[in-house]
């Protein structure tokens, strides 16, 4: 069965899904065949992936493919749909590095096995038990990635031309996400710094390195286009969620009201903030940014600083800006006409969402 | 260059020592180039590995990629050597897991980056700043360890074959050490429970699949000998490792006296020692293991009611009888004549250490 771009983001994404789903199914067979104590791992892992998603990266990956001149079959879509579970990896250890217990309305994974381990009255600690868990869960994804890409169904020279931009995504996410720990650590409000850390963790991680990564399944042409695109874009992607973090609304987003402002994430959006601010706002952030029982009215009362500081509409400009610098690298490139007309239409998708 | 098997262990141990730190160099000169925040996060990884010792991995992976009538040369030692890192992967988040500070006398990772996060005064809790840095370096153990391979210089078709052994290696390695970490949270008593997961964790993560590792790198010849050689040393190895964890020098073994009984590992020793107790002795086992602040004289005291017990020498008997029967493997095999030699010796190598 051959897939189009053209054919819209919708059918894609459906086509990813059930490549992951098989995948999964798959492996937690012989997960259980190991031992019946890993059912709870199969069935965590099948959940968190089946709710896990935009699946952002395999659909600027399948772009990346196209627009090189590749075919989309079943064997391609696997492919590009294993680097979601590399984001599968990320998220389950983020959660456990934020302490975040609920993800999309559910348990994050360390809650859930911190929850297993009380109903079924285990020794030792429950909280300790869910870290470990969630540890080897994320680890497993990663691993799992790899797998599913090497049994996609390519061929060998696909497969191998993809792997050094594989491996690079993921030693610049590993770096990306330790410079955001690291980051928050230090309490920075440097809107440079900020952007350094969202270049990293979004721009090159969310959708430069998943174009370069469909794109190399076929050849190296146009890594430059897709950087040019990609970067700028990411960029917006990530500035995006940072307003989503802050004004987002919970039905859509599947997180609490706020969750960024109770998290104390440093974003830009913040950075300029404080830039902007006089000192009795500035104390006001500094007293309720990161406070772990923020109520609802305190929420409130950042988010009407933040509103009226003029830096929401910064970051507003800066993502319209940004996507024009994005969508700019397109024109005269050499990337496929459906691809280029995907990624147009994706530029809209990933900077003008509401979850 | 070349090596040989018939030079012994050391020079073979120095080869795989050189290519990892000329890897780990050229992947840590990258990090910086990142930002300069990443000089712990490279400076870390590199000690770990530097100071994490026996190889015994790739050192079994070189016999079976001779075994198979693989040439060791530069190229061939890189890929053997790559197996390595998803060992430092799993010593880095075993860390975290098990809550131990120390390893080979040094800091533990989450304990190093808890104490830089003390000494540069930054904001938020020290220990999860700790937690969240290993995470993230385990997991960059682990994806370095796919590149090492990748770009080991060996020709596409020999990585593409040992790819398969490589991902299945990696996902029992995680079901394994997920079924430890549920073991010792059953705080069960059985020796046929403890023996699987020693058979997951050591049989074919440290042994068995090492040597399929090198061999598919050659071809998919001699896999059964060498699983029928591999599964019972593993376990052999393993027994090894729980003797030493009660009964071990602390000068040689880099850890505190009696540290496994100090963790409360439900172990082969363990079960069987609570198999052959009076009341009175399993009460004192019962209340002593996993005591958190065991103190040398406890440590002494459940010394006496495992070696008395008879337990030590039942699993000395083990050993032995294991090892046999992984000896009987290689008779009338088809491995080459060096490899055999080899792993006769490393058999001794891996079952009557001191460390």
């Amino acid at each position: 069965m051959n897939y189009k771009l053209e054919s819209g983001v919708e059918p894609l994404r459906e086509a990813i899904n059930n490549s992951l789903a098989q995948f999964v199914d798959r492996e937690n067979a012989y997960l259980i065949e190991i031992g019946s104590e890993l059912i709870p791992v199969a069935s965590a892992l099948k959940n968190f992936l089946i709710d896990s998603g935009k699946r952002f990266r395999p659909l600027f990956a399948a772009a990346g493919y196209v627009g090189n001149g590749g075919q989309l079959d079943q064997s391609s879509i696997n492919a590009i749909a294993s680097i979601e579970l590399v984001h599968v990896c990320a998220l389950i250890h983020d959660d456990v590095m934020d302490g975040s217990d609920t993800r999309r309305s559910a348990p994050s994974i360390h809650k859930l096995f911190e929850q297993l381990h009380a109903r079924e009255s285990l020794k030792g600690s429950a909280q300790q038990f869910g870290v470990s868990s969630a540890i080897l869960l994320g680890d497993l994804a990663l691993v799992w990635a790899s797998k599913a890409l090497h049994e996609s169904g390519l061929n060998s020279e696909s497969i191998m031309g993809a792997l050094p931009v594989s491996d690079e995504m993921r030693v610049e996410l590993m770096a990306g996400q330790y410079l955001d720990v690291y980051e928050q650590a230090l309490a920075s409000q440097s809107i440079e710094r900020s952007l350094k850390v969202a270049r990293f963790k979004s721009g090159k991680y969310s959708i430069e390195r998943p174009l370069h990564f469909g794109a190399t399944l076929v050849s190296r042409a146009n890594l430059e286009t897709y950087t040019n695109y990609g970067i700028p874009l990411g960029e917006a992607f990530q500035l995006r969620d940072d307003l989503l973090g802050v004004f987002g609304d919970p039905a859509q987003t599947g997180k609490p009201a706020g969750d960024d402002l109770r998290e104390g994430k440093r974003t830009v959006l913040i950075a300029s903030t404080l830039e902007r601010s006089n000192d009795l706002q500035k104390e006001r952030i500094n007293a309720l940014l990161g406070k772990n029982d923020l109520s609802l009215s305190e929420v409130e009362e950042l988010r009407t600083i933040i509103s009226s500081s003029g830096a929401s509409l910064f970051v507003e400009d800066l993502i319209e800006k940004l996507t024009t610098e994005s969508l700019a690298a397109l024109e005269n490139s050499a990337v496929s006409d459906d691809a280029k007309t995907f990624l147009i239409h994706m530029a809209s998708v990933a900077t003008k969402r509401s979850k």
